[in-house]
């Protein structure tokens, strides 16, 4: 059985007429019967065209100033037939119904309506109900219909007719009614998300029309896409593909970078989503090879992120280090040229942009769904709980630090100094070893703690954290507090002339 | 300006009648017009309600055995009229159309036909065209009419027209007419999805019609909700209610116990989404108490979870420790008896089912989406790297560390002896950070580490991991292999009688 079928007639409703000539030239030649309305009709005329009106089969006007005009049966029944089945065969000649063998809808963009900032009214009108429903009539009988359902299409739909003597198999049908479906669930899924952006109903909604696939996901037995716009928040400059590790990494040094937007030159390096260095110096250099020195081991291999351009001598020291990703809102003409001198290293320049302010995952057979963490703990905000108050500089630490921590994996404990990330406790399932972890590697890697501040991600349950950073030199520390035994940490500070500061808010991020 | 409307005619069109009768007798009572077609008239008629066929408006039949019904400019003329404009309000008198101000469908559930493994030509028989049309139309109109989309809102929609004398807001409207797009949006995205599963179209989509607002998420200050079915997974015993943390925790420990399925008696403990503990013993109660051992102090609060029935021996020693939720195929009566004695402690039954294939998470301004990686390390795919092979009860660790590394955050060292997790390393930005944290932590607990092993997430790109593993006392060594340095990882493993075995299989985990 040859599933394979010629077009003899189509409706064409678009309000993408570009790449559509071609289309109504190809379908005249091939001898097809072309409907159409308003906008469409006359522009198939204007290219020379015989047009036959959808009115023509309805005899039935355009109503409501045009919210009604193709939603009648005979052109719903010259969609849905199926012509394999004798009922309805009879029936189409019965009410002379014509057959309808293709469907050509491009629908007027919902989304940039509402981006624009279009009155409700005008938003409303651009509901399309029509065109979707012929999208979705087509797609449903694609056994018999092939729908084009988008300008994204027109190419490839002018390289089926134009092949095989414009023989169309079942399968192309079949494919072209999934894209169809894709269409019309990213249409009503924007609409949607436009209504409940008031209504704030339970109900959650992605619908990602394109997506581009990656190498792999996390690991190369792992099928991986990112589906998202790349290229509206960064330039790619240089270098090889982004991996889906890559994407991962990249996000959370722009989360983290972007609470130092205006500061001093501050530069960080991440390592499996998490600072392994950060620092706030005069110069990007200075920034560049402190944030460095906080793990020149984990370095190897990392995500590069700086809040200012990077200049040549900075792109000078960099050059030595091998890094994944290179991430700064500008480069110097020099720092450019050195940084492209490794044929895989990726050079991103960061574009301004909103980020979404929820987030996703999936989560045993569902997803969970959340705002943003996005509160940065300011001066202002903070609880002076101890009879010590930090002075200007560990408040300036401790700010530094409540940063870094709010961006690093729980449990977290920061330890920091002179605006420089000393070391930290990463991903723990205990608050004191995530203590003692950054203890341990800010020795190893020869910090001095002496008057270094300490900031945690979630309330000392016991006054143990404060001992042992105490007794490692720690001078100040910053903390949401919320225990019912923040009194024994706040005892323990007081009698060891340490100054504790409450937040107020966790920072837990899994 | 009062918005606030009386329905005095109303199109039914309906899947699901249950709740229906007591809304179409509230409308009658109200003198308002009922139209409706098919069964759903039928059924109007056997509660002895007066109905107009939706033919008498179109004088049209129902035609190609029911695929066109009401798709006619009378219908859709008659809900998309605008009443405030005055030539639309000519133009229903010109054509003698009806004003329809309420439209009422239940759509056929395509999803269950879809999942009940219907044949394709019944599954597309059930892609509804007209339904769907109604619900977005009225939706789209919602200033003039109302729409109730779902048997799930007929109770909701008895009791606006049951109260203020039938009358209906414009809030009421619109609120509807949300959920209208919900329905729509939801409905379409099934039928892309089903298309996809053979089209794989880079596309993706998730629809979650209803969701939980959970107490908040990862933090107070945001908003958090959970979109899937708990109760298809789990029976809840006992406790509070589950917080977005415990959800992602329940998630990891539900996964990790997965590897263990049908194998002798294996309990673990969570803490932000690691496993902190984790034994497999003759007994349930053994188990615990070797898990609990690997670390007592992270235990606390943490998410405990046992691959066999928790008897009473047990829950007597689980009981003595706070934590969150305890997860179990089930529970003997006494066991459960102890454990519902707290009573926060959340108690779950896990249920047979299948977690989804693929998952998803938001990254930049758009998400990541990876097939789960679902390879388990066994002793048959093992490439045997060293002179010196594993024993037998070395390689038995090896497999068993290796599961619990896949599901530990990267980078990740762990090490285990007698299937018992002596302590890992996790979340951490350099490999042999993990490792010094594993062997400081396992020392920390006592644990002897000699005849250890150690299993790695991701390879060894020198030989130092081999080495301080060796000086600790470990003798067997699993990873995946793959670095341009392996052979001097070998080397230092045959010099020092150490045996290791190569996975080919990375297992980061984000």
């Amino acid at each position: 059985m040859n599933n394979s079928k010629k077009i003899k007639s189509a409706l064409i409703s678009v309000f993408s007429k570009e790449g559509l000539a071609p289309i109504v030239k190809k379908l005249h030649e091939q001898n097809v019967k072309i409907y159409s309305t308003g906008g469409t009709e006359q522009f198939i005329n204007d290219v020379g065209i015989d047009v036959i009106a959808v009115e023509n089969i309805t005899d039935y006007p355009s109503i409501l100033g045009g919210r009604v005009k193709t939603l009648h049966p005979k052109v719903f029944g010259g969609i849905l037939n199926r012509q394999d089945n004798e009922s309805d065969v009879a029936e189409m000649e019965k009410f002379n119904i014509p057959q309808l063998d293709a469907v050509i809808v491009d629908l007027y963009p919902f989304e940039k309506t509402v981006a624009s900032g279009a009155s409700e009214e005008d938003i409303i009108e651009k509901i399309d109900i029509g065109g979707i429903s012929l999208i979705r009539a087509a797609a449903k009988n694609f056994k018999d219909t092939i729908c084009v359902s988008s300008v994204d299409d027109y190419a490839e739909f002018l390289e089926l007719i134009s092949a095989n003597d414009g023989e169309i198999s079942l399968k192309d049908r079949k494919r072209f009614a999934a894209k169809s479906f894709n269409v019309s669930s990213n249409y009503d899924t924007a609409i949607f998300n436009y209504f409940n952006s008031e209504e704030n109903l339970p109900a959650f909604k992605i619908s990602e029309a394109k997506g581009q696939e990656l190498r792999y996901g996390e690991n190369p037995h792992q099928k991986g896409f990112f589906f998202g716009d790349f290229d509206e928040m960064f330039t790619k400059l240089h270098g090889k593909e982004l991996s889906y590790n890559n994407l991962l990494d990249v996000d959370a040094a722009v989360n983290l970078m972007n609470e130092f937007k205006g500061e001093a030159p501050t530069f960080a390096i991440l390592k499996h989503n998490n600072a392994c260095g950060i620092a706030q110096r005069d110069t990007v250099k200075e920034a560049y090879l402190d944030a460095l020195a906080g793990d020149p081991v984990s370095a190897f291999g990392g995500i590069l992120i700086s809040n200012v351009e990077i200049d040549e001598a900075t792109a000078h020291e960099i050059h030595s280090l091998f890094c994944e990703v290179v991430i700064a809102p500008s480069y110097s003409k020099q720092a450019q040229e050195i940084l492209e001198g490794k044929k895989n290293r990726i050079l991103l320049i960061q574009k301004e942009i909103e980020l979404p302010s929820k987030t996703v995952r999936t989560c045993l057979n569902g997803v969970l769904v959340q705002d943003k963490d996005n509160i940065t703990d300011t001066a202002d905000i903070l609880t002076h709980s101890t009879n010590n108050k930090p002075s200007s500089s560990e408040l300036e630490d401790l700010l530094f630090a409540s940063k870094i921590c709010k961006h690093t994996k729980s449990n977290t404990i920061v330890l920091a100094k002179g605006k420089q990330l000393c070391a930290s406790g990463t991903g723990q399932t205990s608050r004191v070893d995530a203590l003692r972890q950054a203890i341990d590697k800010a020795k190893s890697f020869n910090f001095e703690l002496e008057g270094a501040v300490m900031a945690s991600d979630a309330f000392f349950p016991f006054p143990d954290c404060v001992e042992i950073a105490d007794n490692a030199g720690i001078t100040a520390v910053i903390q949401p507090g919320g225990s019912i035994k923040d009194q024994l940490s706040i005892d323990y500070c007081n009698e060891h002339n340490m100054a504790m500061v409450f937040t107020g808010t966790r920072h837990f991020k899994h």
